[in-house]
């Protein structure tokens, strides 16, 4: 059903009538962290929120930010944004939204603040595992069936964040980001469009930041221009919590709702000076009536005054199985010579499991991604129950934050690892902060301090991408007493490898991923699941290559310049030329594929343009896999400055070992479009396109061209 | 299989006389707190134990009682085993005991220490909730399937603990139990019986205690002469930990593996002093031969020399699912007045849940039989998560052992009473004791300590049955403004109610009910689960109406007198005609049984004396529920004194509403045979018996009688 239809607009403009100026005001801020108020005489209740996108947070009292500490906030842990755009699943990407979606209500909840839809500009960004990848059109496939799953069956909205073009954390609060308009459109809003407009979300949130003079939460370009008009949203605008900083722009900009960190809700710019701004004529009371009618749509869509109103349940055991899924097809096999992967069991009678990240739980990490977990099964544990005590497993820490352990682990290390006949490392980065000095939950560390940050959280960004607490030198010399000892990293970003990369023979990424993350990672290892995963983000060698490093500003100054433009992420890579450790798109099988016989046919009769990519994809190894099959569009020439490959299509094929399927991939003219400042429309230039055919962005097996008769010009 | 068949006796004669006397005697210790030693040179493995019978314990070093403190053993968390004779369900216990096993193999171990079948008889032992009930018959119709669930499939052994009349916690390492023999031998010892001869266990663990003079560990009448030479017992006998005390008297009584908690494992009693035994002629190696034969034995059993021995798993979702089919039939609803159970949800727009074990987690207390859970689902979770947002749950603890907090907690309580539209009060005792001041783990305490102890865990008993930290007070206060508040008594063990029962329409009895626990317990409140669980134990009203404290002694001195002799639970209060709150057997259902037409057969032709009490039973009520009929039997007229009733047959009947089955209960001359001390021997006496068949040990429903024309005497 289209929850549209639930709406009552004429009972809405009957409520906004009855409604007095100051219970309005109520319903525009926090009353509570995590909380609206409700107008009791009305029946209309608060509006309950809560932090995702990997699970519901835990409870917080209305006034503190020390958690309730009860015993039933506890909850399915979902794999990050970054391992649910690995499996590059979108089928996934919908049953994560059920998870989550299922999860709030059962809670209590009336909108879930995620998914997170940023684009991943540098490496070093603390929120990079809340956010999905480097490609706008990849975020889209995937935030479209997640929203849809969170509130399709739920009667709960989401909340897609953090509008927009907020790709670092350090001094969020106070930066302006200067990027260009084709970019802005090209990169850093199609997934937004794409949320609003396909999957329907019901609420929004905007960002800290500064774009075009304005706070974020004060924008009339973002708020009212694109997405009220352009895209038509007629949900909710909530801010992040502490984003609003002037009552009169923010309300006339287009926020609906202001949420904050401190505890004096009635001193909020939405609350006392809200009231006081339109008792003083600064702000119209039709500009206060068009929040209610917002909020009060998104009542309606999520049936909050229906009997009916559907329950949820968290903890559910088929919630658990989805996250084991979900994480099974993120892990990706980014290098496996001599077929070292998968281990044999039956071979291996002592196993040496080396590294921190091994034995440690990652749930309640990440900042307001942290979640209290129902249980999480760590790589250690995921691969002591696979062995089923038929193999010896000894844990070695490797490695740690103390510097002093440094010499005394890695000899540990090495030397369990000489008296077993297998070794798996896994290393990484940390997810929460020992140092985290954050205040009030949702602000920003500034950027002066000396302190080197090895965190993928919130309020944090990496100083570099060097792996910390000297891991290389331990994955080295662990290699050098066991040539074949399996290398895992678990990060929500990529780290530097090439201190050790070729010395390795079998390097593997996993990530935050879920309660059921070492349990995948155990069946990938022995070869129970065969890996499906590839990257959603480039693997430089080194930050230097990375290009808001290179070409841009990382993390910049009061301004951040993204003089990158579009080239951010393979963009960059494939077009200059650039070399990465592992590509966007890149993850190996244990079984082989091979792509023939491609044809491409275009149909110009069609508003839309018809394009049509149709080939032969094999199975030609012995066991079943699935392959990401990846479509690259290049425009051959161009009026202006174009990538030299952009993903426009991608299916996820399962094929049993021998099976051969015909797959067949469409395009339409947006595949084609760039946007013209000048014009202000995405333009599509008559001529020729390639049209490439892949495994990743640089194993392109098939490719072919089409040649459009005209131009297009469309909004 | 029959595992014995794999056992290879000429191989094993070989090994022996293969081993140095040094080698064999390393096999006959701990060489760490949980494991002996093997031979290298033979390939003779360790053997590794665990604690149990809830889980899997967290792993140890070899040589400290501080956990290892890795992520690699959380376990799957069981039921308690009272839990689990309060389903009165013999497949649930089979599945307990595979759930059981199937762990300890995914764990490496070779040796479950459990089940824990000791006779419950007193109120205050702190291990009660280890065990499983007051009758020796119930108990033998849960070990043995439970043990087999152990060891059928999994390539490990089950031990049976503590041999024997291990009752109290109090001085255990000291104390000498006063029992008569026939006491002994109809109530202390059948259970063990069953579990050598039906179960099949592959080992027993003695008690800490003395009998007849001897501690159990050296005691040649317990070992020698009843478990192997009566009852045929060719497997491992290992001491609890510390309950040898002399190396020359305990070879000889027949133990072979001393366990221990200290850390010097060559000075142990069956180490460097066993060696040094043989070598003075104390002992004679062919006693040592005994020893490492059972042991090899046991190792054939489990399959330790094979390539192909099973492989376990541990937190396997199905394991899950099975801890949550025994906790839902465990639960036993004690008074159901006016229906106010079940709750109607769709009723209740706001539920208080109020007491400290609403919001307690238990999986951790204990004492050996802690478990470091994946996760426990409290009752708090449980019910939250029911509801699924919907109704606004909010908590409130109650009581606390801090007695500052008493009066501010209560009206809290009642506060939020007040204002909710259902209440659930959920209290009970402690599983882990705050004050605990064991030392290595596996000691006693001095019963000289003035302090009071309301904690179900090893190493205490509790002081009184009294409820603690004033929740008598609590639950009568939030009574006075809720009479419908549903009380939940969350214990191992009954605790005195008299103080509010009269003012509660409706009490519910739970356990320490494993990982799922406060899932059931939500289920059961909220009609989804029709309570079936029947208590293994009398509900007395007082301490002093237990025939342990009435007529015997508890906890005794240096020596405890057993005087109430068979008068042990609903044996004692049906005799004697004490009224108990609850009787053994009673639990009610939210639908009806009725019962008719019973028809009694008896054959004397038959060596076993066939009889058969057929009889008919109808759910008529309006929802499929399960019924516990229950047989017992009355010797009309003895030459010894014998209890009213004892249990002799049960069957656990699922019934839909309406529906009538036709059930068949068959016994046996043992049924009706008591042990006489004259002849050494089972007799039956001819004339008279009564048989009743029941809904409890009170609510007799349909009774008959036969007549035997001879009498009986066997082994």
């Amino acid at each position: 059903m289209d929850k549209n239809e639930l709406i009552d607009e004429e009972k809405i403009e009957k409520i906004i009538s009855e409604l007095t100026l100051k219970e309005k005001v109520a319903m525009c801020h926090g009353n509570g962290l995590f909380r609206t108020e409700g107008v009791k005489r009305l029946n209309i209740p608060p509006i309950k929120m809560s932090d995702g996108p990997m699970g519901v947070r835990a409870e917080f009292p209305d006034d503190s930010w020390m958690p309730i500490g009860n015993s039933d906030d506890y909850v399915t842990y979902l794999p990050c944004n970054t391992a649910l755009a690995s499996t590059w699943n979108v089928n996934l990407a919908h049953e994560a939204g059920r998870v989550l979606g299922n999860e709030a209500r059962g809670r209590g909840k009336d909108i879930i603040l995620g998914p997170g839809i940023n684009i991943v500009r540098s490496p070093l960004c603390g929120r990079n595992f809340e956010y999905m990848s480097e490609d706008p059109y990849l975020i889209s496939k995937l935030a479209v069936p997640f929203i849809k799953g969170v509130q399709e069956n739920n009667d709960v909205a989401a909340c897609v964040k953090h509008f927009a073009v907020n790709n670092q954390e350090t001094e969020r609060l106070k930066i302006e980001v200067e990027v260009d308009e084709r970019t802005l459109k090209e990169l850093y809003l199609p997934a937004f469009e794409a949320a609003v407009k396909e999957g329907n979300t019901y609420s929004i949130m905007t960002a800290y930041n500064k774009l075009f003079g304005y706070y974020c939460s004060h924008n009339e370009y973002l708020i009212k221009e694109i997405l009220e008009d352009e895209w038509g949203f007629d949900g909710v605008v909530v801010s992040d919590w502490g984003a609003i900083h002037d009552t009169v722009e923010a309300a006339i900009a287009g926020m609906d709702i202001e949420m904050n960190v401190t505890y004096n809700f009635d001193e909020y710019f939405f609350a006392k000076p809200l009231i006081k701004a339109v008792e003083e004529g600064k702000i119209s009371e039709e500009v206060i009536n068009d929040k209610i009618r917002r909020i009060l749509r998104l009542m309606y869509k999520i049936n909050i005054f229906s009997d009916d109103r559907k329950s949820g349940r968290y903890n559910l055991p088929k919630h658990r199985e989805k996250t084991l899924d979900i994480a099974r097809e993120s892990i990706v096999l980014l290098k496996n010579e001599n077929n070292v992967l998968p281990l044999k069991d039956s071979k291996i009678k002592t196993l040496a499991v080396i590294g921190e990240n091994a034995n440690t739980m990652h749930s309640n990490g990440g900042g307001s991604a942290e979640i209290k977990a129902l249980y999480e099964v760590t790589p250690l544990l995921g691969i002591k129950t696979r062995l089923g005590g038929q193999t010896e497993v000894k844990y070695a820490k490797g490695y740690s934050a103390d510097k002093s352990e440094k010499e005394k682990l890695i000899e540990e290390a090495v030397e369990l690892a000489k008296i077993s006949d297998a070794v798996v490392i896994i290393g990484g980065l940390k997810h929460t902060a020992e140092d985290m000095e954050l205040e009030n939950n949702a602000l920003t560390v500034s950027k002066d301090k000396e302190i080197k940050r090895y965190v993928d959280s919130e309020g944090y960004d990496k100083t570099d991408m060097d792996l910390p607490y000297n891991q290389d030198e331990l994955i080295n010399r662990v290699l050098e007493v066991n040539k074949n000892a399996v290398v895992v990293m678990l990060s929500g970003a990529p780290v530097k490898m090439t201190e050790w990369i070729d010395n390795a023979a079998t390097v593997v990424q996993t990530w935050y991923n879920g309660m059921e993350g070492g349990t995948a990672l155990a069946e990938i290892l022995f070869g129970d699941v065969n890996p499906s995963g590839k990257l959603p983000v480039t693997f430089p060698r080194e930050l230097e290559d990375s290009p808001a490093h290179k070409i841009g500003e990382f993390p910049g100054g009061e301004k951040v310049k993204y003089t990158e433009g579009i080239f951010v992420g393979y963009r960059y890579f494939s077009t200059y030329d650039v070399k990465p450790l592992f590509c966007f798109g890149h993850g190996l099988s244990y079984t082989n594929f091979k792509y023939e016989d491609l044809k491409i046919s275009v149909n110009e009769e069609v508003a839309d343009v018809d394009i049509s990519a149709v080939f032969k994809l094999t199975n030609t190894g012995h066991i079943d896999g699935a392959e990401t099959v990846q479509v690259y569009v290049k425009d051959a020439e161009a009026s202006v400055e174009r990538p030299k490959i952009e993903l426009k299509g991608f299916d996820k094929v399962y094929l049993k070992a021998g099976e051969i399927k015909e797959i067949e991939i469409k395009l339409d003219k947006k595949a084609l479009a760039f946007y013209s400042v000048e014009d202000k429309k995405w333009t599509v230039e008559r001529g020729t396109f390639e049209i490439f055919v892949g495994s990743s962005s640089e194993d392109i097996r098939l490719n072919g061209e089409i040649n459009l008769e005209s131009s297009y010009k469309f909004k």
